[in-house]
């Protein structure tokens, strides 16, 4: 038995049935991504999914990382483990060639990384920090910095971090006061602590490259004040070579809730003399700059919850299978059956399966989009392609992590008793997942995010022509014969009429009530996101329906159906609750200042 | 700061605004419980639960409870702990006053018990079981049985535990094969392995009284075939001395993700020349005599879900009045504020707090029941609330256990990153939360035991009369001229019809498609356990609105009504969408048979 298989066939469905990949490799660059290699890289992740990653997965939550003073210690295999995976190219996937990388497209790379994810959720942080790391240093890096630090990262033989978080300054960037002092050889010198740092220290590579937020002295307050600078644990020389330790040190580690092996650091910069820092880009650009890691972190964070989310529901549905209690209801027999016989199991295994299913196909759009906004020849198109990924940003953080935890918490249930106990495994996926929907922004940030800038800067124009999209599905849904499919057509008829009144209400709202509007940000980002997956899983519906009829043993096609129109039942019904919600429902969270203190 | 305060101000509310007590002190036996006994009596418990049992709670996960060979030590300060819990008369509250109880209303014991899991869950689950071996013995024993029993338990100074469950036969309680076999003497040798034993072995009192399921040799198969046992740890002599040790021990405890401090144990009966026990009732009936304490235990579990989720909004609500984070959205000052500023902090306040209100005011409603169903001079009326407190139990058990594991994972959104840090203790709430909905009953099988036994049974007579009652209160809301109120009865109104149609649809389907109603039964259970909510916020509307006018300083009353429409805004609104999915929404979850294969 292996913990986790990747689901290569819903992802070959995405990629080949629902057009996901002919569709990228019309972008120049992309050519040579053809089926073949797609499929090759699948399988080979697969494998190393399951026997590499998977395997650590529980003994690293029971082992832990662990600090000391010199430094924090990875759980038994893991520095090993981490040598495999740059040794077999993965942390270069979506890499630019010219530093070493394999320049695959962020719809194959967000599929892999899925697969790590459910291998290996706690792992796969760092390769994610390392490859957020990249994109900023070559996006904003000097020629110097990119020649000094990309090929590394791009090896996988340095990791990487995200040092924004001081404990004053969480959600509020612009509190930040670590401070940097200019030097005369053009570097910096950083001073500060920050906590909250995914493996800010670890014993996987030689040399970490910490991407600080810092207040240059002198600077403007709040964000506008705020730069980027690169500060390696160990300053390399200009041969490349290791030099001198820098004065940044971790000085503990957090005790969590979940993903035990990620050691979430508390970081001293320039305790002593000062930690040398590389400014990237312009001074008090910092935020501009890291807004682009911060994004592509939120993505991530996304995937993260989709491949827990297929853990939790592949544990669960072989325990359904196996686990004898009770009878068939409906039956004289008093034969003992698998639980799964239950429909309250399979109401639940849908649950978890359906969500799943409107999750991955989601963010597979969303890298497409990627793909288009990096590489298209015309600007137009681009830009709507980018418009598109931010909209969608905030719901891959904020629906797909919030789906997580209900999804992991489905995945307990279905065990009963025995869910409860850890070695199951089923707890850890249920703790691990409870961090996700935190970091890299919460819930509600992400929802004030889409609102007022996704949604609101534009007047609503991206979330409208995202509708067109939608309604596009869901008439050639409605043409059909298939009544499973007609049904599912008006339901997401109905639920993007409902995600329009939303929007339309606070549109004509927000100009005078900023609060009501914030109150109900949350509520928005659900009914978004609801929707989105909706659409997606009408789609899928419309490309199965026209799939050759399935034989008993494979029933694939005929499932994506099913599970449409179970999402439809169960999920955009729930838009109209939503949408009325926000229209008329936000009064009562507004009143009564007093009533909390 | 304590951590947890008692909520005496909604405690007395529900007993004296709201018209409980009044109404219990009706009762033959309750006369002397007047107003100032039971204020005096939660006084005392809330010191009791912030002194002594709230800072055992943290040390008490950290800690845990340890095992080895000579059995289960309980963290530090834990026996000291019980001895006082005893000595107070804590663990005879509503005990008969002929075995030394003090024989409160369960309306009284029902408040105090929620005290107790607010200030410390995973030790307040061994008096609860206490008071279930009470009860069961009290009305199944044999005179002398209670006499050997029950002082001791009825003092605190013996244990009790439900012995139900083995590897095979969790939910499916009538796959029981632990045997017993006559002897001359009237006793009867068990041995068998039972799992899931809570408080199964430990050292907070001198012995333990084992209620143990087990087959008599050559009983009928299945549940039928099933008796209940009294084993003692160590067994009493005649004159109630303690005398020799029994054959039952505890081979082993479980690693769990949640309540450390509680010993869930692995328990061997009759592994040398077999377990005494004492039959209770007639052989074969074990079943019946069980499900009294299941049922009390049902409804004890709800009480654990308020409590925990209290404690949880408690230091939620502290936490969102100290952090300072961001500005005030809508006002142009730069001055950073606590983050109780932002509507989305308050949004997921409301939401803990209101539903924490709902569930109470619930709860006392099952024990006024109770209450009258145990000692009202009319058998009809008796009848018609114990037909009250068995439709409601599966609420409480399912309903409030699903909201505490969504009110404490709110609490650690609410605290952002900090949150997932285990020394903050929001973390701990929801791990030990998780079990709620599992152990006594999953959730589906709550479901079940509503839809099947409660509902269809007497073909919907009970859940009408119990709409009749919300009627009342719905018509009283609409006469009044307050808006808010007028708008909550409008929302219950829908809401009731919403769960008529529901459960007129299962009437009409359950002849002739059984699977379908079981595939609806845990949306029926949601269904019906918001409309109760929603009933009750109602009914504290209604009274509320008719108090004097508050001043600044307390806005107690008009808290209740903003609890309320919030209450009708964000949950009573749900109601639509689960009965459209009851009456047209179930069938995707049994189409696919293989598709879990």
């Amino acid at each position: 038995m292996t913990e986790y298989t990747a689901p290569l066939r819903d992802m070959h469905f995405l990629l080949h049935d629902m057009g996901g990949l002919a569709q990228v490799r019309e972008m120049p660059g992309f050519e040579e991504a053809d089926g073949d290699l797609v499929e090759a890289i699948l399988e080979e992740a697969s494998r190393f999914a399951s026997n590499v990653l998977s395997p650590l997965n529980q003994s690293g939550d029971t082992e832990k990382a662990s600090w000391n003073a010199t430094g924090v210690k990875m759980p038994k295999g893991w520095p090993e483990a981490h040598q495999l995976f740059s040794q077999g190219g993965w942390a270069s996937l979506s890499a630019p060639a010219e530093f070493g990388g394999q320049q695959l497209p962020q719809l194959v790379g967000a599929l892999v990384e899925e697969i790590w994810n459910g291998a290996n959720l706690a792992y796969t942080l760092f390769p994610m920090l390392i490859r957020c790391t990249q994109q900023v240093i070559a996006l904003h890096g000097t020629d110097q910095q990119k020649a000094m630090f990309l090929p590394h990262l791009v090896s996988g033989k340095w990791g990487g971090t995200m040092a924004l978080t001081e404990p004053h300054a969480g959600s509020d960037v612009g509190a930040i006061r670590t401070k940097a002092v200019r030097q005369p050889d053009g570097t910096y010198r950083l001073s500060g602590q920050k906590i909250f740092i995914t493996y800010g220290d670890h014993d996987l590579t030689e040399n970490i490259v910490h991407l600080v937020l810092a207040r240059v002295v002198g600077a403007p307050e709040g964000v506008k004040g705020i730069s980027l600078f690169i500060v390696p644990k160990i300053l390399p020389n200009e041969d490349g070579s290791l030099g001198l330790r820098n004065d940044v040190h971790c000085i503990s580690t957090e005790h969590k809730l979940g993903i035990h092996a990620s050691p979430t650091c508390v970081m001293a910069f320039g305790e002593n003399e000062g930690a040398v820092g590389y400014l990237v880009g312009e001074e008090n650009q910092g935020i501009q700059n890291m807004f682009l890691m911060m994004n592509a972190a939120r993505f991530a964070v996304g995937l993260e919850a989709i491949g827990i989310s297929e853990r939790a529901f592949q544990r669960a549905r072989e325990y359904a299978n196996e686990r004898i209690q009770g009878t068939e209801i409906g039956s004289n027999s008093e034969e003992r059956v698998p639980i799964i016989k239950h429909p309250e199991i399979r109401r639940q295994l849908m649950a978890m399966k359906t969500r799943i299913e409107a999750m991955r196909a989601l963010s597979c759009t969303i890298a497409i989009s990627m793909d288009i906004a990096a590489s298209h020849g015309d600007p137009k198109i681009r830009n709507y392609h980018q418009q598109m990924v931010e909209l969608l940003t905030p719901i891959s953080k904020g629906w797909f992590t919030e789906n997580a935890v209900d999804i992991t918490s489905q995945g307990i249930q279905i065990h009963g008793g025995v869910g409860y106990i850890e070695e199951t495994g089923a707890a850890q996926y249920y703790r691990d997942s409870r961090i996700l929907p935190i970091y890299e922004g919460t819930t509600g940030i992400q929802a004030n995010d889409l609102v007022w800038r996704k949604v609101l800067r534009d007047s609503g124009s991206s979330i409208k022509r995202l509708t067109d999209e939608m309604r596009e599905v869901q008439l050639a849904l409605e043409a059909q014969t298939n009544q499973n499919l007609v049904s599912i057509s008006w339901s997401l008829n109905d639920s993007i009429e409902n995600l329009l009144s939303a929007t339309d209400f606070i549109l004509e709202i927000s100009p005078y009530n900023q609060k009501r509007v914030a109150a109900t940000a949350t509520s928005f980002l659900e009914l978004f996101g609801l929707v989105c997956g909706g659409w997606q899983m009408a789609r899928s519906a419309l490309v199965a329906s026209k799939k050759p009829k399935e034989n008993k043993h494979d029933t694939f096609y005929t499932g994506k159906i099913n599970s449409a129109r179970f999402y439809a039942d169960h999920y955009l019904s729930k838009t109209a609750h939503l949408s009325k919600l926000i229209t008329s429902g936000s009064m009562a969270v507004l009143e009564g200042e007093d009533l909390f203190k």
